[in-house]
């Protein structure tokens, strides 16, 4: 299927709202942009996708994402060079991921063109909104939910997508401290842990919470049969470094393929870096932090680029992870963020220019 | 917090939509009432609860419910009897289970008098929704999800608790033929699978789907590490009766508490009849159909109340159910339904008269 950019039909909003946002003190994720792309599935088939105002959504009671579950999201961003240039990371990798997502969730995929279409549209619409200030970007959230009525426990046979905008500051401030979980789970075997799937994330909340209660900012999931094994942390993936070895779990059905994962993984090999990706136990993160070999914990996702970890809890103790003056962490979020803004060069073919 | 009905504000649809519809054919939880109730919380609390028309939900399209998955619902449903009484069937077991669900998923609890008062308002200014022909019933949605704004993956702040009522017929026609599952699975070990979440349903809908494309109408899910032991069937809990004895699984933080099931080992201690609640395994299942000894196997849930399975398929293998004279499906089937519609004494204290 192709839409070319002069396929999309656009409605404009009567009136921006981009004079009332000050973009020098700007949260995550909660001012959106003007507008939105929406698409809606229905006879069968995805309909032609339009750039509407940002604008409420409306829907029966028996509509199925309030009872079954069924959506699939994700998260990307937008940037500005100092030409004024926008910037996207690896676009095509959240199409794919996207449709990996819905397919598992029974939701019908969407056309590469519909999206990538569909969002250089939305953002040269709304290019006004990408900050331009140091740490900052337009976060993109595509998401796909059953709209399609009936209490029937079965998929829906109408969906909406819908790619919203929000400019955005860091999502998270400084080093956090993380629980390693040894009760609670995140995904099974076979199950949708590997999907951005709504319902993964509604699961992690109580556990979080429960962490917080006891001084933590965030948990790291181990595997659900014997707790032995660090999966990642929800809105992350974890990355540990032991002497100088970047080590990260292999992907799996229970873990996400993170794009901000893999590609540390590979610009740390082009550093130099040794990089393991393979099975980690929380055995020998712990003795790594006892011996002193435990360099280095940070998460890696969108939303936070790069999350470094001071310190973890597991069993009723508590370990410091000492500060190191130059940190892989430090040297992979600015390597990322450089490509990310077009600040050098980028031989992976990452950034995607948007025109 | 108690809220007598006299405090439940109505708000009455301007024309019924009753008169549009043919109860002697009902499908299920496709026609819905006049009314429901609705209850938002926000500012730290539920507000006063209303019975509204039956209408549109309006959001925004950064509610949490689009992209975090928090909802929990409730199924329930309302019988007449001849003399037009309105009956329930142990209600306050689906109000405890909601906030037991609703924990989990971090969305806040629901007091019992905005549920019950709530429920008994309703149900009694749509008393005449609710069908009396056999077999059919007034199904009773009772959910909740996340209203709050924002992309962080954070709990919501706002919420809407919603009861919606959609008379309905036969949740299943017929015997099924169910697929013993040995690659996707329902539920992690600390997860969510105790609850009613939303989540839960949509990672069942694409490994149903394979198994309809093999045969089958329903999977049977099993343990998430060995696939070795039965757990549910995602909308039932699982009945097997090898020679005289009713077996059926332990419930865990992976299989739903059902008071269909709960309500069938004690009517079947009642009967005389030998029960065992204990971890079944697929291997034993399998050598009862092999020897002759495994009778019946049947779900149990409020929808299909009983759902007698013909059959099941296993690691590329069909085995049959022989057809009994005298089965407990319909023994315990009768039994329930004959107390939810009071055709009998009810010694166990389950029937809820609405007054």
């Amino acid at each position: 299927m192709n839409t070319a950019v002069s396929d999309i039909e656009v409605i404009k909003a009567k009136k921006t709202k981009i004079h009332d946002v000050d973009f020098d003190h700007l949260s995550f994720g909660s001012t959106f942009s003007d507008h939105m792309l929406e698409c809606n599935y229905k006879d069968g088939k995805w309909q032609a996708p339009k750039v509407v105002p940002y604008q409420p959504i409306t829907l029966d009671p028996s509509a199925k994402i309030f009872h079954y579950g069924q959506s699939v999201f994700e998260g990307m961003k937008a940037y500005k060079d100092a030409k004024n240039d926008i910037y996207l990371f690896r676009p095509l990798d959240n199409w794919k991921r996207l449709n990996i997502s819905s397919k598992r969730l029974a939701i019908p995929e969407v056309p590469e063109s519909y999206f990538m279409e569909g969002l250089k549209t939305l953002l040269k619409l709304d290019s006004e909104w990408i900050p331009k200030k140091e740490g900052s970007s337009l976060y993109i959230r595509p998401f796909i939910f059953a709209t399609g009525k009936g209490f029937h426990a079965s998929p829906a046979n109408e969906y909406k997508f819908i790619i919203a905008c929000a400019p955005s500051g860091a999502y998270f401030a400084g080093k956090v401290k993380v629980l390693i979980e040894e009760t609670y789970s995140r995904s099974a075997n076979g199950g949708v842990g590997f999907a951005k799937a709504g319902g993964n994330y509604a699961g992690q909340f109580y556990p979080t919470q429960l962490a917080v209660e006891k001084g933590y900012q965030q948990v790291i999931w181990t595997d659900d049969n014997t707790h032995e094994y660090i999966e990642e942390a929800g809105a992350m993936n974890i990355f540990i470094r032991i002497n100088d070895t970047l080590i990260t779990g292999p992907t799996s059905d229970r873990i996400l393929d993170g794009i901000t994962r893999k590609s540390i993984i590979e610009l740390a090999k082009a550093e130099g870096i040794a990089v393991e990706v393979r099975k980690i136990s929380v055995h020998e993160v712990v003795a790594a932090a006892k011996n002193g070999s435990l360099k280095e914990m940070f998460g890696a996702g969108t939303a936070a680029v790069i999350s470094p970890i001071s310190g973890f809890g597991y069993h009723g103790e508590d370990f410091d992870i000492p500060e190191l003056e130059n940190t892989y962490a430090s040297l992979m979020k600015k390597r990322i963020t450089d490509i990310q803004t077009n600040k050098c060069e980028d031989p992976f073919g990452w950034r995607f220019k948007v025109e």
